[in-house]
């Protein structure tokens, strides 16, 4: 009743959620970000299906988000870009949270099917 | 080469690791266990296509979690049971969180395609 | 080397902290707002020496807030204010997270030691 | 009607509720555990009043918790230990937390008012 690929779309979802709400409002400056981006990456790497992630902190907007003298901001999706690739069974796919109309979007880039593929079977009619 | 079905199964995840990683960790006993389901479902169902959420914290495992003499523990995959139902398009994806095998397992559960059901064709090929 | 009144005070800013980034990225709107502000008190309450806590999210500044179609927008210390009454022996503790020049603060309103109060000792000589 | 001594006994709890919530719940494995590490110590360093975070995530204690087949665990209390300084106004306070009787503990170790130091003062008779 559910496929590899949908399976594969959920556990997708569930990393970049996972993510999200894990370490948002974790405070932020430019000094503690590679930190940050290099832990989130690591945290979620450990969860399964989970082949890579990589965060980016975007230090500009971080500075322009510091608006007292404390010199920290929260973290949110305004102030990072995070890709992410998950594989399960024979599918791979690719994840990405970018701004879009101002506003951080967790997208679902690409699907691939590897056994498809590998048929030559390039309509992937189980998917 | 994203398909509709595809992203309503990544947009369930999402709900699903929002939800977790979001309230893992809150204080809980069995006399605060309603309103953190309730805030719980009613503030993921804020989130896009989601159409509704049940969290249901287990007194008796809450009560079993609670180690030491302050009467509270903290809040995790085994203390609850959650449904989510996320429509996308004409999708409408089914997910659980339940025990299994000692482990608390965020499952797919059903992803119904409206628009096949509709044309009747039941082997939903595009998917 | 520590005295129950620093100890009271030191509990009062663990709460404070806790509540702050328990919650904090949670997703909020005018309709799940009630339930969030329940959740989080009681949440809160279960942990010890915790007397009281009240959270008021302010149902205009979330409407400002949400800045999307989405209709939420994510749970920040700029939303609501928090009051909280902590007891340690016999020292009781007020605090109180309001906005203040723009930013939200989180004060240590009063310290009363209600030992002293009783010696009719008002300048609380052991504090 | 605040000392500065028991406001700095305030922000101390502060981050360390703050440091808890906000990490607890992260997935955690022996190989991640460095950079998680260096992550929370440096995220808390950005709050005010705040001198230095040590955290230490016990490999073992992570390695026992792992119950599954996926390797990691999600990060509790009872897998790391966190000390603290916090300086405010003449104030230095040194927290710590670690496990006693099988629960972790945050304590409040040492509060040292400088001022009263460099009055020779050694019996704080302020505080």
């Amino acid at each position: 009743m559910v496929t590899d690929v949908q399976q594969a779309c959920f556990e997708a979802g569930i990393k970049f959620g996972s993510l999200y709400h894990q370490f948002a409002g974790t405070p932020v400056s430019p000094r503690s970000a590679r930190s940050l981006e290099r832990a989130m990456a690591e945290a979620i790497e450990n969860q399964p299906y989970c082949e890579s992630v990589v965060v980016r902190i975007d230090d500009d907007a971080v500075r322009e988000a510091i608006d007292h003298e404390n010199g920290y901001t929260e973290l949110t999706g305004r102030l990072m870009e995070v890709e992410m690739r998950v594989g399960y069974a024979d599918t791979s796919v690719q994840t990405r949270m970018e701004m879009e109309d101002g506003y951080p979007l967790m997208k679902l880039v690409d699907v691939a099917d590897g056994d498809a593929d590998a048929d030559g079977d390039a309509n992937a009619s189980d998917e």
